[in-house]
């Protein structure tokens, strides 16, 4: 059976709550989960879209609606002094590790989302990165080199390239056995399809 | 109990999805609802947002979701040939008979919204209108003064100017004793909601 395809960008809240369920729905299924992080600001731009917290009316509910979609699911999450934010070597990060290692990438994936959405820690900085990196048992001199070599570099951007090509334009965004799902929201829809085959 | 506060356009798909729903989840926990149509529009411009069938990459993926929604929740639908459309005659209709009779208003509120979204009639029309409200038994001279006439057209814009001092930019949106809910996708939490008294 194919993975599941879960597209995020890591500074998307929802994107956050999803990473910290998705794995249990796949798993009940005899499903795998394709991590993909990507740039998300490219297709913002694209899509002529704004940051929910940026827009009049939309950002009050919007820090409301995240804190008691958190507490009703029983996600830690406090949030952020600082949003959106650039989550370009967060993804290099990523992208790196799953070269050598998938399930270390992965459990950097849930690091980096929790370091920000729970602990509040600014994982643009590449520094914050390295260090939640070194947390897990990476090695401090490849991750800081790695952040910096133009090959990863180029990983993050064809990962950005590849989901922009498949018309992802949100956070998250899942793809099911060629079937799309946007958004937090649709967990349940996603359930069922896998639980049915589709409808 | 206070009923619950139910906004919505009457061009709006979701807000469709939830008016074949609200009734039953309010009436799980004795509550009541407060059928409140507006005009989203007003709302859109302050918000700078487009609806989402107009922003590319979006609009394929949103068909697909409103077909894909409604067959999940055995809710009869058919993407509308023109869309999005003005509702000003449809809110007018709606605002002069709750003066008269909540029951044959809210009639009419499912009978507009399934003529747009079930039988793709196109509800701008105000003769559109007038034949639908003809068809719950709504005298045909009555209903087509009513739809010029000043008072009735001062109803809708104290319905929109009241929504919009209360920060209500979406349709569906739903306010439960003062907390707000944005999105069909937020009935779950609703009914958790009514059910809890809130977390």
């Amino acid at each position: 059976m194919k993975p599941i395809d879960f597209y995020f960008d890591f500074s998307s809240p929802y994107g956050y709550f999803s990473s910290e369920k998705i794995e249990d729905t796949a798993h009940k299924y005899g499903r795998t989960v394709n991590w993909r992080p990507y740039l998300m600001g490219v297709v913002m731009k694209i899509t002529e879209r704004k940051p929910l917290v940026q827009i009049p009316m939309v950002n009050d509910y919007s820090a409301r609606d995240l804190s008691r979609t958190a507490r009703y699911e029983n996600i830690p999450f406090a949030v952020p002094s600082k949003f959106p934010i650039a989550t370009v070597a967060a993804c290099r990060a990523y992208y790196w590790l799953l070269q050598q290692d998938r399930d270390t990438a992965i459990r950097l994936a849930h690091e980096l989302f929790r370091a920000y959405f729970e602990h509040d820690r600014l994982i643009s900085d590449p520094q914050v990165v390295e260090q939640i990196a070194v947390g897990i048992g990476v090695d401090s001199v490849k991750i800081a080199h790695a952040l910096q070599n133009d090959q990863v570099k180029l990983l993050v951007r064809e990962a950005t390239d590849d989901a922009v090509s498949k018309n992802i334009f949100g956070s998250p965004f899942f793809v099911v056995d060629g079937e799309p799902f946007w958004g937090h929201d649709r967990i349940a829809q996603l359930d069922a399809w896998l639980k049915t085959g589709g409808w």
